[in-house]
Order: C-alpha cells, then structure tokens, then sequence
C-alpha cells in the first residue's frame, strides 16, 4: 500500500498538519482584517446615517451567494454556510448585541431556522406565541422575530400572515428548512410496526413508500405531529410520522428517514423586523391584498403582474377578520418593490378601484 | 462629523464592502486548501494504520491554543472559536459522518456543552438517560457520549462517574461552561417578587446577590432547577434561580442575569469514547482507585502524587456498589498518562498492596 506523495516523497503526518497550521493561522489573520473592516464599516455608516443599521439581510445574502457560485472543493457547500454564518454573526455582533425572538420550544425547527439565519453570536428568545414573537419585535425588545409560515413537519396551521393585517412590521427575510418526515418508534424493527400514527399531511406526503413497505398497518390521522409522536412513545407497537427532533426528545428509534415521497419540499419561515432590507440583486415581495367581491376580479389582480413578466410564487387566500379585509389574499412575487417593474404592477394593483393592499417587505430570495 | 478615512480620502462603503469581499474569497480559498490536506492526512493514516482515527482530541486543543496564543483584533475569541469548531467540525465529518450521544432532552446544558465541543457538523441524538449514553458509545451506534459530571445550574446530582465501573469506555476528553444563575419570574419586576425558588446549590451560589437586593423575600429549596423554574411559571409573585433555557422555555422574564456571587464556576461534562487521546501537551487524566479501609490509606495515596509534584484537580469519594470497590474514589490530575511522571505515580498507586486502580483516561485540559 503507498501513501500520498508529493514531488516524489512521501508525505508525513507532520508535514500535512504544520500545513493546515500554516493555513489556519493565515485564516486568523484575514479573520482579523475582516473584522476591521467590518468596524470601519460601522464608523462609516455613523456617520452618514442617523441610525446605523448593522444587520443588511440583503448584504448577507449577496455574501453566501458569491460563495457558492466560486465554491468548488471537497467541504460540502452546507458546511462552508455554516462557516461564513458564523463568521458573519460573529461580526455583526462585534458592537451590539442583537436579538431574536422565535416560536419556541427550543430545539423545534423554528429555533433551528433562527440559528440557520443568524448563527450563534445572536441571543436568542424562546416565545410562547406568534403574536408574542411579533409583539417583542414591535416593541423593540428585539431586533427580529422568526416565525414559521409553511410548515410540512409539524403540521400546524399557523396565523403568522394574518397578524401582519395590524401590524407595522415588515416582512425582511424567508428561511427554508428541508422537510423530512421519519418513522420513529419504540421498537427496532419495521415488522413490529401494528400501528402508524401521523399528521394527515404527513400521511399524504408518505403514503407511496407506506405502500410500499408496511401495506397492511393501520394508519391513523394525529391531530399534530406531537401528538403522533407521543402516541409512538406511549402506545405498545405503534410508530410515528415525525422529524428527527422527536427522536431525540422521546427517545424513539429512527425505524427509517427520509421517507416523504417527495424530495425537496421544504418549510418556510419569515424574519420580521422593522428595517426593510434593499435590493440583493433576487428578492421577494410579500403584500396583503383586499377587495370586495366580484366575478373575475382576482383574475384581473394576478393579470397586472403577468402582464409586466413578474412570477408569483405564492398565492393564499384567508377568511377576513375586519370589514375592511372582505376578501383577504397573500401573494409573493418575484423581485424587489424598488425594481421598477414591481413598483409598477404594486401601483397598479392600489390604483384598483376597491382594493387595499399593503406591501409586507422585500427581501433576499432562499435556495433551500 | 467626520467619517474614517483612508490615506487622507474618505472611505465609501462600497470601498469595505469590496475589501470584504476580497477577504471573504480568500478565506474561501483557504478553506479548501485545507480541506485538501486533511483529505491527505486520512490517506496517509490509511497507509499507516489498520484503523484510521479521524478525531483526536488533542490535535484539535492544539489547534485551538494556538490560535487563542496568537489572538488579537476586534473580535472576542469565544467568537473565533466558534468559527474554527465549525471549521474542524466540517473537516472531519467530510468523509465519514460522525455522531455523539448526548444526556438529553435537547437545549439543555449537555446539549450546548456537546455542540461546543463538536461542532454542527457532526449527528448528535438525545439520550433518556447517562447509561444510554454509555451504551451507544459501547455497541458502537455512536462514536462518542456526552454526559454532565459537575452541574451547578441544573442541580442533578448525577452518576456519570459510576457508570466507568463497569464500562470498557474513556473519557476522552471535558467541556467546561460557565454557570450562569439568573432570576425568572412571570412578573416584570424584582419588587413584585414574593418568593424565590432555588436548588439548595443554587441558593447558596448566590445568597449574596439575595441578601443585597432581596433581603425580606422567602427563599425556597426545589428539588431541582427545573422544579423551580415550574413553580415560577405558576405560582404567583414567585421566581426562581435558573439558567436562561427555563426563560425561553417557560416564557418567564428575566428578572436579573448572573447573579452568582462568584464568578468563574463552571458546570463540567465528560466526553466518553473508545479511542485513546495522545498527549496535547496540557492535559488531565481521571482514575478511579479502591481500597480497603485503613487509617491513613487517603493519605498516603496522594502523597504518590504530591511527592512527584502532580497537582490533584478533583477528588471524589463515592460509596461503593460492589465488595470489590469497598472505598472508591475518583480522582484527577494534571499530566497525561504517557508522561513519566505521571506514569510512574499512577504505576506506584497500583502496587500498593489491597489497591485497585482503573485508568479512566487522559485528555485535553480546557480552559472555561
């Protein structure tokens, strides 16, 4: 068996880690002048701005995105996120320590997109509600609020939109987490499986490879994916459909992972905030839209953006809650609302007779 | 105002931003030079060893004290840690993923100190129990445990300690955090306080900090800190004496953060594996010794150690649980078991006559 060489000898263990010594002191030293950099930056912006704004979602996203259009190299690209995550929420809490509330518990995938967006240098707060992570933020006892507004897993119909309807925050970030639904039980083996309890979402999301591997057990809808998870813990035989987190906080065996039918679907959240992010070259736009009924007319809505090239990329209509909200539609489209082409269509679709629309915020687009 | 100027002309933030960037390539580049050499250690350890170790505790200390050694600039070095655990933690989970057990339930201390010792890219799975922890890391399933052996916030008295009477495993390695005592409440206000509940350690950690702010309010011994916080969340006017995880948990308000009257403590966790550690150059190693009851027999087996100038951390007695260990005791000091002094008091200890000596480990000393 040979060993790596280099220019014709061997190399030693010695070698290769005075090397990564080398590189990891070098990496020290730019993390240091990054640093500096990163104080001027704030000398700079005190000086020109009344309030210095020290977190620039849009800014961030540029710097992950440059990264992995040069990233080429044996670290996994999720890896080197993580890294520059850190690095940067290192920075911007250099000065001031900044905030996050979040729907709690801990250890849920709320608190684990909180972390995939902020990193470990931001404190973080645990909230009990939507409309207390919303209220922290409104009252400036934090700098944002996280909360989720698609969520496959824990299979929660959640409000998160609707409490924008009086509220002056902004929508300023979106986080994507990976779905991943698992089997879990108390026993080791899927032959010992009597019984599969799960959200009704999450039974639909796997019901192929449930036909596919356990054809003749008795499934039956949870009302959340807790409760699925619970049943699994308590009930002799039985099995849930749940994330990883519940395994490890019920002590359940991981029968099989990954057996949603369906690869790449995700759960979505929101970062709200009060400064609204500029343009990072891809965004989003969420707005609020309201008008009274009639025939044709959420046609005549979705045509001002076809009309001007701009996709939507979602579309959810709520039950109102005021007169003034009859009919009630959220919508995501493509782009900032400072792009002229969005401004336009936004003008547009205010100048409609009938209709209230409030814009929510703009800000940088996620891959998962 | 004047803003920060460069060579006498005033810097644009356009100007950082590109400086930024710069770096931030850079410290790309370097990333992958250096995840290319430690691709080449793996290779060279497969040409030299049966059994390739990807994780060596004192490789990682080392690399650690040496950036703390060399450490200047604006960021605190907590923060450059974290950003080189995410580093080490990403290379040595790039060709094999790794995974620890951990005393669970999740976003409790052990779970922080394990993340602090491992990093995000390694599998971490919550355990029910301390013997569970033991017994992943004994079939196999994991390649490490993590378990509470000092814990001033939580209160438990635990039995980690124990479990090595019967465990082929070692302890590779400790993690230190801070204890952080602080004061929760539903209330808003210290003067709405009426009664405080507290761990017994955790009351006497900080009867300074009560006497001076507090002097006319009952205080209470819990079971626990977690007891204490549940009696917070429903008691009117109570608080209680626990970590910042019960805030967020239990949507109580921090009333008063670090009120211990010392600083400096630190709760203590052990990382049991199965591999080893060589010497880092500061390292500790755990044993446990049993003997037969004999006036002076403590005595004379310190003076093994005090004689060969070797400074004792930690000494622990335990009753013992098996005729064979009928006066146990653990016991910590400074040096690695390969360097002579050590070697030679640990060999001196087990010739004494009615003495049984079982190695526990030798591993990186950390500092908090």
């Amino acid at each position: 068996m040979s060993g790596a060489e280099l220019n014709g000898k061997p190399i030693t263990l010695a070698d290769l880690r005075d090397g990564i010594d080398a590189i990891d002191d070098h990496i020290h030293d730019l993390l240091m002048q990054r640093a500096e950099l990163v104080e001027k930056v704030g000398e700079v912006k005190g000086a020109s701005a009344a309030q210095a704004v020290y977190y620039r979602p849009e800014r961030e996203a540029q710097i992950h995105r440059r990264i992995e259009a040069r990233h080429h190299g044996p670290l996994p690209i999720e890896a080197v996120h993580r890294i520059y995550r850190e690095i940067i929420s290192a920075s911007l809490n250099m000065e001031k320590q900044l905030t996050v509330a979040y729907l709690g518990p801990e250890a849920t995938f709320t608190h684990q997109a909180a972390i995939k967006q902020f990193g470990s240098s931001f404190h973080m707060y645990a909230q009990p509600t939507i409309d207390a992570v919303f209220h922290e933020v409104e009252v400036g006892r934090v700098n944002f609020g996280v909360a989720p507004v698609e969520n496959s897993n824990e299979g929660a119909v959640t409000h998160t939109l609707d409490r924008f309807v009086d509220s002056p925050l902004i929508v300023c970030g979106e986080i994507l987490l990976p779905v991943q639904h698992n089997l879990l039980s108390r026993r080791d083996s899927l032959s010992d499986v009597k019984r599969i309890y799960g959200h009704r979402r999450a039974l639909a999301d796997c019901h192929q490879w449930l036909d596919a591997h356990l054809p003749h057990v008795e499934r039956v809808e949870s009302e959340s994916t807790a409760a699925a998870a619970l049943k699994a813990r308590d009930e002799e035989g039985a099995a849930a459909i749940a994330g990883e987190y519940a395994a490890d906080s019920m002590s359940l065996n991981l029968l099989a992972e990954h057996i949603e039918d369906r690869a790449g679907q995700e759960n979505r959240f929101l970062v709200v905030g009060r400064i609204p992010p500029k343009p990072s070259g891809d965004d989003k736009t969420s707005i609020m839209v309201s008008f009274q009924d009639h025939p044709g007319f959420l046609h005549k809505v979705l045509g001002l953006f076809a009309e001007r090239g701009i996709n939507l990329t979602r579309i959810e209509s709520r039950p109102s809650q005021t007169r003034t909200w009859d009919y009630l539609f959220f919508i995501d489209c493509e782009g900032h609302q400072d792009d002229p082409r969005v401004a336009e269509a936004l003008q547009a679709l205010a100048d409609l007779p009938g209709v209230t629309e409030k814009i929510l915020g703009s800000y940088p687009k996620r891959a998962l």
